[in-house]
């Protein structure tokens, strides 16, 4: 038996983010699949709930703990990841910098996925009656807003290292690669921000970006 | 000087977080205050755009350092501080007890504010032309989607602390208070949360949580 459980669905990005997580940490864990967008959608079933009052994924089951302890938000579980196996880190070890780089994963968690995720989308188009046109451009308008100021963040001193921050993977390229794949998703132009794709395209070339999702469509 | 300054306004529930965190860790600061809705929006002056390119509040500025370090989202800011100035602790001990406060934190930092903040209404209303009710029921149903599985977070267990998570504020708490303030602002009725308005009233009951409104307006 693994030591994790994984409530997961392919397409969710805040789901993408704890399965590279897990990846680069060499934990292993059982995936439980959560079809988001079945009708009816598994999130809403009363025994996921029990799971995960908020009907989201990703949740983390960590096993053989009674009662049943189970870490909710993409953010909060990868942080518990690293506290308990601290090889490979994910965060810089000095105070500022993961401020930076935590704030940069915030700025993906907080600022553009949220906006953009299936319920909020199915909330414009189902109770708002937006078409699916001025849906699009909400889809682009926030991805606009969210890629350009991380753009900027990064290149307010010249960015000279393969990743987000250093030479190493943080919580920073771990949120910013599903936040990629969704833009690509979603027919958005990230060539916009060169930085940006450049670290993008060096993480696709590794392993541990690749083949990272679950198999349930 | 102080050694931090922080860019903020009174009515930013994110922002109003990071004022609790100084408090309760006794940091002064130097406020800039940004005024996010009068005409224009300080937030889009180019100067502030340099300092935060998200043109959101809160930043917190670092000072003393070169180049000058400042630490944007509220989450990472306040993980900073924690970090740099360990008393009294915002995070409970053990990896699993801290991830369940950064979860529950995460799910109105992540889940609840960002729909319902000043920017994105904007966009409900000057481009998909959403009516005054329907952009006030957008606010309540984010917010009870959010407030109901919080609520049912703490009482899986029965729930006897005077704070979210056990005899000592965290950022549970921290980031509970403003979401209730922004909730009453709102006329949406917290009382459908018994568990979560105990802990909102007996922090109110507390100095810190008292009068952390900076005094721009």
């Amino acid at each position: 038996m693994s030591t994790f459980g994984l409530y997961t669905y392919f397409r969710s990005s805040a789901t993408y983010r704890v399965r590279i997580a897990l990846h680069l940490k060499k934990l292993a864990y059982t995936p439980h699949y959560i079809h988001l967008v079945k009708e009816g959608g598994d999130q809403h079933l009363d025994t996921y709930r029990a799971v995960n009052p908020q009907k989201l994924v990703p949740a983390l089951v960590v096993e053989g703990l009674l009662p049943q302890q189970i870490i909710t938000q993409s953010l909060a579980i990868m942080e518990y990841l690293d506290e308990l196996h601290p090889s490979p880190p994910l965060l810089p070890a000095t105070p500022l910098a993961r401020a930076q780089v935590r704030a940069f994963a915030l700025a993906i968690g907080c600022e553009i996925q949220p906006l953009n995720n299936l319920r909020v989308v199915g909330y414009l188009k189902n109770e708002l009656r937006i078409d699916e046109p001025s849906r699009i451009a909400w889809h682009h308008h926030w991805m606009a807003e969210g890629f350009s100021a991380l753009e900027q963040q990064l290149t307010q001193q010249p960015h000279t290292t393969p990743f987000c921050f250093g030479d190493t993977p943080t919580l920073a390229d771990i949120c910013l690669i599903p936040q990629f794949y969704n833009a690509k998703r979603l027919n958005y132009d990230t060539t916009l921000y060169p930085t940006l794709t450049k670290i993008n395209r060096h993480c696709l070339t590794l392993d541990l970006y690749h083949g990272r999702y679950s198999v349930c469509r």
